[in-house]
């Protein structure tokens, strides 16, 4: 299928606002992708699917996703199943069989720890897109140019603290992810500060 | 080992700073256990010991958390082992061999999922002791008073918080009993609700 096959199709899914928001991702990731060496094409792929199961209902989410036999872990939380129900349906649906595409879609919500170039790439599209506004998405959106790695830690704290404003669940696999890309965040710095004084 | 005789043995242990606030929690706890209906001693031993190992070097904490098998999910936050190394000690160190006294010394830092109500109060005795100062500490001492899980949860959140401002590691079995306790509180006020308007 080409990509121009691939966008009406999730277009004929989503409502208009929601599909806005999917061409937001598209053109960060396609941007973001170039800044920092991933693969554009695979960058807008993985965008265009990522939320084709969003406006799903949660029973139907449920369903196919045991159908699927997804992991258990995601179904304490069912706002993380649409991305992993994506990469499940991407193959027949759309034709995308890279696994590194369909991981960048399954984990676009969650993130998890040792996230690949282009999931990074995918995970902060979908946080900092035009269309997204909140407080901190202005930094994120500047750090992203940068430093991904940085950009990602700060777009995870940012959803942890959200959450916990609203009192809503963490997922622990996001909290492990986040735990992980700081600690990577501070070791490159003090690396770097050593490299420094040499 | 009579409580005084333990007191004594904490005090030769810890700096005088310390041991203020071992005094401190001990106070509170024994204040929220006679509120909420838990063994006042009970929770007046736990919080005597809880601190006990907190001064020690990582070294001896890791070593010794090492001799005394304690789960390797611990090892990877050291400032977590201090707990599970008093209630380890606490029963040829003490004579104190209650299995909730021990638990409210091993997860007083971390928390855990389906905390017993003495390891609640001795977790918020130590997190609202009066030399505690936090922006939040005030309005958590008055939750505590009249709604130990809600006040558990907003503590939970407020130590989220924290390490993320100071981008330390957070613990995952945190998140989890954090996502726990909101989860409890939520469904009592929906009961609480539903009860009121029959």
């Amino acid at each position: 299928m080409t990509e121009d096959m691939i966008r009406e199709r999730v277009k004929a899914e989503l409502k208009e606002k929601r599909f806005r928001h999917v061409e937001g991702v598209v053109q960060t990731a396609d941007r973001l992708a170039r800044i920092h060496g991933a693969n554009p094409e695979h960058a807008r792929l993985a965008a265009w699917i990522h939320d084709f199961c969003r406006q799903w209902p949660k029973e139907k989410l449920v369903q196919t996703a045991k159908d699927m036999n997804i992991e258990e872990q995601y179904f304490e939380m069912p706002e993380l199943l649409h991305g992993h129900i994506a990469a499940g349906l991407a193959p027949q649906e759309f034709g995308i069989t890279d696994e590194d595409v369909l991981n960048a879609a399954r984990f676009h919500t969650s993130g998890r720890t040792n996230m690949s170039l282009l999931e990074k790439v995918v995970y902060l599209a979908d946080a900092i897109e035009p269309g997204r506004k909140y407080p901190a998405v202005e930094e994120i959106r500047k750090v992203a140019e940068e430093d991904l790695d940085l950009a990602l830690a700060l777009s995870f704290d940012n959803t942890i603290e959200y959450l916990i404003q609203r009192r809503e669940p963490i997922f622990p696999l996001t909290v492990i992810a986040r735990n992980g890309i700081w600690r990577k965040v501070k070791e490159s710095r003090s690396e770097q500060a050593s490299f420094d004084i040499k």
